[in-house]
């Protein structure tokens, strides 16, 4: 199971794109003790969350990637909350409206095998994204960064692991393109520490058979949820699909 | 040595950083035709030309890289020039202003050998800007593309074989890094042709010892008449150094 809340929010002080990491914290404090240590101590991430302005309003988006992580972090913890306290800022943020989406695996799967998945598909990369490639930050969407990343969050989440296949990754490699770009290098910081990454717009094309096309448009799909790269639980890696009426 | 003409033009109709290619035609025929053969069959390069937009104006820039292409292309034949003719679009473009910068290969060098050369460098790519590499092409500043181009450019405009060589190319590679950046895809048409190039703006770190950083700074320079990558001669790969008053 895979849920999206989207929390407007409401509150004297001006929100920052950086403050999902206290954001985060806040969530932390929220979920019970023995929820947040498993989290913690598993670095099983079945969870992203980030803050996102949408003409002019502010929005706490928190996804769930897992039937537990839906159940607790979302229905049982933030469903009924009315505020949440960020404490470093001395803050209370109101919830003033909620909206939920819900979907399976098995919906997205259904995709797969039924669908003919799109050829271009462009990515909007929304919050500071990064990833880690033999321990140096790489600030940029290498496409295999890109794909591998959704897989091993795809089978971290479902605590499956049927997606991240190096084969797989490699085929999907030499049939993606990245055609259009738009990107800039940007910084998050986190606890006093920059980390290089990058928001803006790929556009790829898709060559190889249609059950290649079916599988990214998939992954893709997943990533709305997962999110993409590192710390998409601090508020990095915020993906959407765009450009819905392109060709095919 | 090294010059650039700038030409403020003034035309009827509005003019396009595509129309650069048709400029270059029309250089073509106003040079003496046996030096445009010459031009032609030794595919040497030792001039650049694009157009540019200036807070609404546009210029026709046209630099040359060595003695002869400074007396024959600018000194010669556009010094004295009133308008250009664009058979094509059937378009006179007036000469309103001129603007001429020369400098000289022991100038630059002179650099090299005593300015402590500046350790952050931000590149503007000004035009349209693609590299090929085995027989691919290339639409994003990959730096050994870009510093390879440089060298051979400068090669290629002074006819001595001195810059390019492969350990300095290795060793700049090594040490330089892109820490910084906003770019985006473009194309740009020849003939009927859409090449996939880049537009924007890079900072470039230089590690390493200073004499290696002064030679980096000199490359650039040396860029600022060349252009860099692919199809300069067309209109492509225009680039200047900006942030003239960042970090050393």
């Amino acid at each position: 199971m895979l849920a999206k809340l989207e929390l407007k929010l409401k509150c004297e002080k001006e929100l920052t794109y950086q403050m999902s990491s206290l954001f985060h914290g806040a969530l932390m404090e929220l979920l019970p003790e023995k929820y947040a240590d498993y989290l913690h101590i598993s670095s099983l991430h079945p969870y992203a969350q980030h803050l996102e302005c949408r003409e002019g309003n502010w929005y706490w988006v928190i996804t769930g990637l897992n039937k537990e992580a839906v159940k607790i972090i979302i229905q049982d913890t933030l469903w009924k909350l009315e505020y949440i306290l960020i404490k470093k800022h001395d803050l209370k943020v109101l919830i003033v409206k909620k909206n939920y989406m819900e979907t399976t695996y098995k919906e997205l799967m259904d995709h797969f095998y039924e669908d003919d998945g799109k050829r271009y598909i462009q990515i909007h990369f929304l919050s500071p994204t990064a990833f880690k490639q033999n321990g140096r930050y790489l600030f940029y969407p290498d496409l295999r960064c890109v794909f591998q990343s959704l897989m091993n969050k795809y089978d971290s989440a479902t605590a499956e692991n049927t997606m991240h296949d190096e084969d797989t990754l490699e085929q999907i490699c030499e049939h993606a393109q990245v055609i259009r770009y738009d990107l800039k290098s940007v910084s998050f910081s986190l606890e006093g520490v920059k980390i290089p990454s990058f928001i803006g717009k790929i556009t790829i094309k898709l060559h190889g058979t249609d059950t290649m096309a079916n599988f990214v448009n998939m992954l893709f799909e997943f990533g709305e949820y997962s999110g993409v790269g590192i710390k998409t639980s601090l508020g990095m890696g915020y993906m959407k699909i765009i450009n819905e009426g392109g060709r095919k």
